[in-house]
């Protein structure tokens, strides 16, 4: 019954983005246009969808490679004590492919989309305000629906196949095996958020320092050889990249759970199998939601947003409490301590709250309808440096709530609910994903739509309305960003949480059952201190290589942009017709390439680790880069965002408005901040999910062949 | 015998103070200069020693007022347990206040002769550059010896003071009363450093952006008005900021390895003041390290720098090898470990070596002789926004090899000697401080030699070669800044270490001898996790208080500049003369004002946490933003310093030169990194260190009465 229930929502979920995609596939791309307004709209449509897929599929290349390799490795490596006589390591490996597909499949139905709605929201600004609303978050749902859809469908098929592939082994280990799926998530999110991040960063500033510092020429102006580029990487990295990111850390939050709880819930299905039904119950939500919020008016879009959060909060908080009581038993115990179904539920809503907490103290600090964003635009006056002082000062001060929000969230789900708490919490803060997914992917929707009607030379009144989806879509980024970092950071918590229960389990298999693994994980033992000292320096190297990434891509760009206006006769007067396909090809393959190294960093260190010095080494180095990289997360991500926004505050006509000192000193700003808020911050969050379920997943390889050092 | 030797070194240390103050002051102040040059010397020269002792007295006030204050809230709220016939509280008041006295006492003593040194080695330098190193180098050493000295003094004075006063209390009580003496020379350098740090800048910024940007006159031109206070700030700040900083993390760590060994080394006196010794030993091995180098030509000066610090660094080693043979028992056990005294030289060795590593390792990415610092200099060819791009990056990743360095220190001396091991590893980072200090102080001294000559109007010749000592003396202070980091990591860990050793002895006696309080600091505590995570957040709540504090101290400083060039009749002609006072006052008025509120932070934090949740939360708090604290000091640092050299290496001739476009990106780094370099980056020194002691000495209170809400 509890089975049937997710996977039939699972597939209402599916069902929903197909319905969705329909919707937005039938606007007629040209409608309403003149036959060579139209042919315009189908070349630079074209080009952009054209460039997208390119990069998903140089991209693909690489990850069979390496999903091959990594399964290869995991096949080998882990063999668990618990099961002599299974290979739980080739099941894992079967898990982690299985994972990795279903969050590639997601990122290509929402690139795909994503591609197909821009241009018919550029179309259908031309009608009015509504439609193309309603297109841009059409494309937006597809995205939304179809990931949480095949996230749950996905985790509901690999239980029963794990199941019936290894029915006479304990549940626990069923669901340790099954934390292949979220790494095979989560490694796919690695590629997606670096690569994505540094592809559209690259492009972006590429295109703006040669096209509108150097020349002259608007944003978006088709003689730029990078704008394509440009537009391509809003497509990559926003919604490839978050919606791989957010993938991740639904698939691991459940895979917490499931080994946290396994062993208590063995003998109870439903109480097992709770915390996909959460995300599972977030799907018919997240629709009622869609449909319950309408825009008439210009002015009701950016209301419209914030309404689609909270009213998705406020409905799950109601429905999930009913799910709790039915599938929680009242009260239970896990590991030795007893807690209640109440208990259960008030974990759930701590992490919908700080979910929406996180969301919205990251729209007041960078939004320029607030004190800081106006204050930090002001700063301008005095040039760049104090403009740059300020942002800094302003991203790090940003840190505080929020983390005080999260630090609530899991000292009361722990107090109430132990480690599995936390795993919930995160899923409470997930709930709405659907939703949230589907306000994430409108925005660069949105924003590609109004790059194309300035490419086509569409009226300007259809880019003044593109322009309103876009700034409102602008501030829901922020939030879904900080949502995303939220999520991370409970979710590792989760995911640390079950990395030292599982090697307690199996350290008790060889230490007899008296071992106490988690009491020696003290702060004053000297690998465990030692090592969350050094933990707490990688997230600070990992921005450093990602933000030296950017550098390194965006300089390419800039050659090769500044070579394009050099040497294509007509260029400039729009005669001659730029290669936009060279340029999104030099972002392709500097991202690829870029990526590797943080790559390695990330994945290798804690495997290094265990293997060099064990278990309690790898605890501090999760819990160092958990508590570094979740604030310089924020506070890069803040910052960015801050700097973007008073930039156009000021180019609103505020402080001297365009092209005053005042702007010049605020672009600085906002150069600065694109690597921070779009590559390096973003990819924290990755960083501090994957080495905590790369632990996970490596675990019986820490206990049996590690800490060879020690 | 052994108390006997201490007090003769300290005696020698204060005794050498004296005499090359003596040498200093024995130089004429006009020599070799005309009757008129003479006047306008000792007028600047006069003004900047006003300026500087004016800063001293009104924030001694403040001062006299917190100490006061704070001393009666020791006496309150500290009440043993172990002693219910003492009143412990009132002996640590004692003890703080004292050493509240002679870190003031300290402090007062370089600043006046470091604003006594700098005139006089602007004179000395008409003659040659050997006399003005002499001149320059011997006003350091004032610092430095009379520092050391006064330390180790104090520490001796203090531990007999209460013997005599408690005869009948054990050794450990005694010892814990002792921190009380950190704790007062803490406390010191967070107003110091905290409160130095903002006067510089402001004054700084102040007078740049005024005087050089807005009206184009050159640094140090007596016209500005704010010149003055820009050269009392190269005072207060590294001066006494430094200076202070570094008592703190002498006294501190010498009271961390006393409250540690107290009760093993009861009965053996001369292991017990071995930590002393250690500093003690340093004030000779400093002299002769001293004696030993020597300049004669201007190519010596900056590897005559360098040479001070191997050297004595190397004559440390083995002196001290001799004396922890002679001092420590072969074998000896610390609260149930046994360890060996080879094991406490490796230790000494281990902090030693860090030390001179992290030191070198900031010279690298921070000198523009090697790559880091040209690379960065040359991303200003593309703008100001990649300058900080890359400066971030730069920070950011020049802190992986020297935290890597601590942490092999950390866990070297953590296996041999356990905590006992990383309170003399800091105290072997510090070994060589007085040398260390004299380098730092020579600096500023250098400094404001070069301003003098500069406002003097003398021979350009002079100025040349005040900007050789000068310049030598940023890749020293870079050094010294680093130094001053590792120095306080190592020292709070120790502290950290005697906290939770002093609160589980405490929770002993309450809930008998089995009780372990460190087995339940662990990382899958609620309270512990929660606060670590916290305690991540306020050394960056704490960066973006000092870095606004900089910007409003900077704003009020711009304003009266401002006003002055409006207001006073040929001020720009060098007819009126501008009222420097003003600006010392405001920039004082400044400092005061915003030091208040990260005081607050840094002294209430732990407090109030252990007040409400107790003990754990207060060691979550402690390690998260120890960890979190000392990578954002190391990056702060090491990108103001790179950005400073990068504009330095671009004012030599590279790239385009001074007023081209690359210098003016430069420009904006090195405002930026000034905020960072001087006045954030080493106040965490303090915000990791000052929270450290203060939970140590508060420990009975949070024993007896904390955790109420749990």
């Amino acid at each position: 019954m509890t089975i049937a229930l997710i996977i039939i929502l699972s597939l209402l979920g599916i069902g929903i983005a197909f319905y969705y995609m329909k919707k937005v596939i039938s606007i007629p791309i040209d409608l309403g246009l003149s036959q060579e307004e139209g042919e315009r709209l189908k070349t630079i449509h074209g080009a952009i969808a054209e460039g997208a897929m390119a990069f998903l599929k140089q991209e693909y290349k690489y990850l069979a490679v390496f999903m091959i390799g990594f399964a290869v490795v995991i096949a080998v490596l882990i063999d668990d004590t618990h099961t002599p006589d299974v290979r739980e390591g080739v099941y894992t490996a079967i898990a982690f492919l299985f994972g990795a597909i279903i969050s590639i499949l997601s990122g290509y139905i929402g690139m795909k989309v994503a591609t197909a709605g821009n241009a018919r929201t550029t179309v259908s600004a031309r009608n009015n305000i509504a439609d193309a609303f309603v297109a841009a978050m059409n494309s937006g749902a597809v995205m939304g629906f179809a990931l949480v859809g095949l996230a749950t469908l996905g985790l509901m098929v690999v239980y029963l196949l794990m199941k019936a592939l290894l029915p006479d082994v304990a549940n626990n280990v069923t669901m340790e095996v099954i934390a292949g799926f979220g790494l095979g998530g989560s490694s796919i999110a690695l590629f997606a958020r670096v690569g994505g991040g540094i592809f559209t960063k690259a492009a972006d500033v590429g295109a703006d320092l040669v096209g509108k510092v150097e020349k002259g020429i608007p944003e978006d102006d088709p003689r730029n050889p990078a704008v394509i580029a440009d537009n391509v990487g809003d497509n990559v990295g926003d919604v490839a990249g978050m919606g791989a990111d957010l993938f991740g850390s639904c698939a691991e939050s459940t895979c917490a759970a499931l080994v946290i709880s396994a062993i208590a819930f063995s003998a109870d299905l439903n109480a097992m199998l709770y915390p996909i039904m959460i995300s599972a119950v977030g799907i018919p939500v997240s629709l009622v939601t869609k449909m319950l919020v309408r825009v008439h008016t210009e002015e009701q879009v950016a209301p419209a947003l914030k309404k689609l959060l909270i009213i998705s909060s406020v409905l799950m908080a109601v429905v999930i409490y009913f799910f709790t009581m039915w599938m929680i038993p009242g009260e239970f115990v896990i590991n030795g301590e007893a807690y209640t179904s109440m208990g259960v539920y008030w974990c759930f809503l701590s992490g919908l709250v700080a979910g929406l907490a996180v969301g919205l103290l990251t729209e007041y600090y960078t939004s320029d309808m607030y004190k800081p964003v106006q204050e930090l635009a002001k700063s301008c006056e005095t040039g760049a440096a104090t403009n740059i002082i300020f942002g800094l000062a302003l991203g790090y001060k940003s840190t505080v709530l929020p983390y005080l929000a999260i630090a609530a969230s899991i000292f009361i789900s722990w107090e109430l609910a132990g480690m599995y708490g936390i795993a919930i919490a995160s899923l409470g803060m997930l709930g709405t994903l659907a939703i949230a997914l589907t306000i994430d992917a409108y925005g660069p929707v949105a924003d590609n739509a109004g790059g194309i009607a300035e490419m086509v030379g569409l009226d300007k009144e259809v880019r003044r309305r593109t322009d309103i989806l876009d700034s409102a879509g602008n501030t829901t980024a922020a939030i879904g960003k900080g949502f995303a970092i939220g999520a991370a950071i409970l979710t590792s918590l989760a995911l640390f949480a079950a990395f030292l229960t599982h090697s307690e389990n199996l350290l008790r298999d060889i230490n007899g059952e008296d071992y106490n693994l988690i009491a020696s994980i003290t702060l004053l033992d000297p690998v465990v201190f030692t090592s969350l000292f050094v933990g707490a320096v990688l997230p600070f190297l990992f921005t450093a290589m990602t933000m030296k990434s950017v550098g390194a891509a965006a300089f390419d760009m800039i050659e090769e942009v500044r070579r394009q206006f050099r040497e294509i006769p007509g260029i400039m007067e729009g005669q001659g017709r730029p290669q936009y396909g060279l340029c999104v090809a030099i972002s392709t393959k500097a991202a690829l390439r870029e990526m590797i190294a943080p790559g390695v960093l990330i994945m290798g260190t804690p495997l290094v680790v265990g293997f060099l010095f064990g278990v309690p080494a790898v605890a501090g180095i999760l819990a160092g880069s958990l508590v570094a990289g979740g604030v310089l997360a924020i506070a890069s991500s803040n910052s960015g965002g801050a700097w973007d926004n008073a930039k156009k505050y000021i180019e609103a006509g505020n402080l001297g408005g365009k092209g005053s000192e005042e702007h010049k000193a605020a672009v600085v700003g906002d150069t600065v901040g694109d690597p921070l808020k779009d590559t390096s911050g973003p990819s924290l969050n990755i960083l501090i999910k994957l080495s905590a379920i790369l632990s996970l997943v490596f675990a019986p390889f820490f206990v049996n062949y590690g800490g060879i050092l020690l």
